[in-house]
């Protein structure tokens, strides 16, 4: 599978240098994410994913939760470069957004989890995000809180529910629900001519003529759908002679090749959603570009070696624009408290 | 007025000293907290508040709100001995509550802020909190979102209202909603003689006639109301020939001292409320104690020379939990966008 989706990144980046610009499909955003079969979402799980999500005692200083850096009153992210966790750390990727993340193929910059509820382990246990030493150990917090239990025992069953597997299962159904459909780029391609300004329109063609669809094409601009495991990955950036590589520091992080070790994921990065791009500045994996306006333009010329002018790079920052969709409300959750418990020890 | 607070400070400390219990005159927490004549509290001022209150994006690395410490979620507090700000810094006292602060005649444990509105202006310019260099600098990354304005618009009116004092008052008329009534004791107190159970009313009983209402008297529990401006303070320790002051570090911070310098200050603290008091471990200013029942026999030693034995403590601990009320229902708020900004410099 990764043999194949190195294939699709081989054939993609010649086609882009060769100029041949794929027609665009436009897609709108489903109402609802894909579940997989162990893990349908219930109402039950999304509840309590949800107060896992936004609890910070899971984190070695009680202070970080998955909120933290993904934040659902912002973009899905913390609009930083480098996000910061436990003890002040950071660490050297810009925290991609949540909002969406149930239609991509995979998780990380650099895919290596295959599914939302492997990634709610990684951060848990990263020691410049939550700085827990093992996920058993932040399991025992969770047990540690005796309010949790009937949160667990009502959307798993089972002899002993409050299980590290389902506390992932939970976060993932609650993101699954983290989806924001009906913007006006979605209102527009089911029909309504009207959602979108007539720059926003000449954004869209801009954006298609250009290229950019090549890679970010489907519902969440984030490439097609790729088999379960796998993900979407492009070198990043393909075109290196050129300012921008220098200014923005491109050549330091070597994407899927630093946990890989392996050459053929040298500058390999999974394809980000476009959707609601507008509210999570800074740009890129290094969050070295501060506006959108820029981050269209840098990647027109480190991917496709275009040179946008100020009209096409704003109609196009236009149409991004209306990939803002519609957030889903949601209730501010209660946490259950810790008695007889205390986050003082070693921290 | 300062002496006034000293006055009733001395007596009352005479008064404990000599075994002296007042009578307990029990109060139901009122359905609304008191407001000041000059900040009324308006639905538009509580919603811009409530987003401000949540907003990372005021502190110098646009990770900590007033949220951070004052979990809405928790109890009002981050369950830390000390809470953690910008890069990991930590302070040298515990977070008091949020919830019900609106009836404290003053806030910090030394009382050094007059109203919430002067008390919400602190933190933020705090270096080991949100480490702003200046409010104008925090109001400059208000203004530098957009989409806050029409808010300040509409909850003030005016030329220019987004200003640090509207902000101020925002934030003072949203935290004026965090109140918690209507829990077992306000229940018991107005008649409903089942809300309570045998153990919380035998508690009841021990901790007034241990003299814990002396101190802990009136709706909140932090003592009766004071002239504004001032605050209802008390020496703490009071008897330290014993184990606990040097287990738990009692004679470090001097408190109000440690602000003013005055002698007359010396070890003074403000008496914090107990509502809600079994969510908010660890206890103490310093928070060196881990649980609600070595607080309570901790407490019963050094202020009233008493030694509860373990029924007691039971049974006071029981009462205390009786007084966690009912949180208000809040939506999670959706935060203006930060387009063309970032956090980058700087931080």
């Amino acid at each position: 599978m990764l043999k194949h989706s190195r294939l699709v990144q081989g054939l993609l980046v010649w086609f882009l240098a060769t100029g041949v610009a794929m027609a665009a499909n436009w897609q709108a955003l489903p109402d609802k994410a894909p579940e997989p079969a162990d893990n349908p979402t219930t109402a039950e799980k999304v509840e309590l994913g949800q107060m896992l999500y936004f609890d910070p005692r899971f984190s070695q200083t009680g202070t970080v939760s998955c909120n933290s850096c993904h934040n659902l009153m912002l973009g899905g992210d913390d609009n930083r470069n480098f996000s910061m966790g436990v003890h002040g750390k950071t660490g050297g990727r810009s925290a991609p957004t949540v909002w969406n993340a149930a239609f991509a193929s995979s998780q990380f910059w650099n895919g290596r989890a295959a599914s939302l509820e492997e990634q709610a382990k990684g951060p848990v246990v990263n020691p410049v995000e939550m700085g827990m030493s093992d996920l058993e150990k932040a399991m025992s917090r969770v047990r540690a809180i005796p309010g949790y239990k009937p949160y667990f025992e009502r959307a798993f069953g089972g002899k002993d529910p409050v299980t590290v597997d389902n506390a992932a299962k939970a976060v993932a159904a609650f993101e699954r629900t983290l989806i924001t459909p009906n913007s006006p780029y979605d209102r527009f391609v089911k029909g309504d001519k009207t959602a979108l300004t007539a720059q926003q329109q000449r954004g869209m063609q801009a954006f298609a003529d250009t290229g950019c669809t090549s890679c970010h094409s489907g519902p969440a601009f984030n490439g097609p759908a790729m088999p379960a495991g796998t993900g979407f990955f492009m070198k990043f950036p393909t075109f290196t002679d050129n300012s921008y590589v220098k200014k923005y520091d491109f050549m330091k992080d070597k994407g899927r090749f630093e946990s890989t070790g392996n050459k053929v994921d040298m500058y390999l990065f999974k394809v980000p959603t476009l959707r609601n791009v507008s509210l999570t500045a800074p740009y890129f994996h290094n969050g070295s570009v501060a506006t959108l306006g820029e981050a269209i333009r840098v990647m027109a010329k480190l991917q496709l070696n275009a040179d946008l002018d100020d009209t096409k790079v704003a109609d196009i920052e236009a149409f991004l624009n209306a990939l803002t969709g519609e957030f889903p409300e949601q209730k501010l959750p209660r946490l259950p408290a810790t008695p007889g418990w205390s986050l003082l020890s070693g921290n």
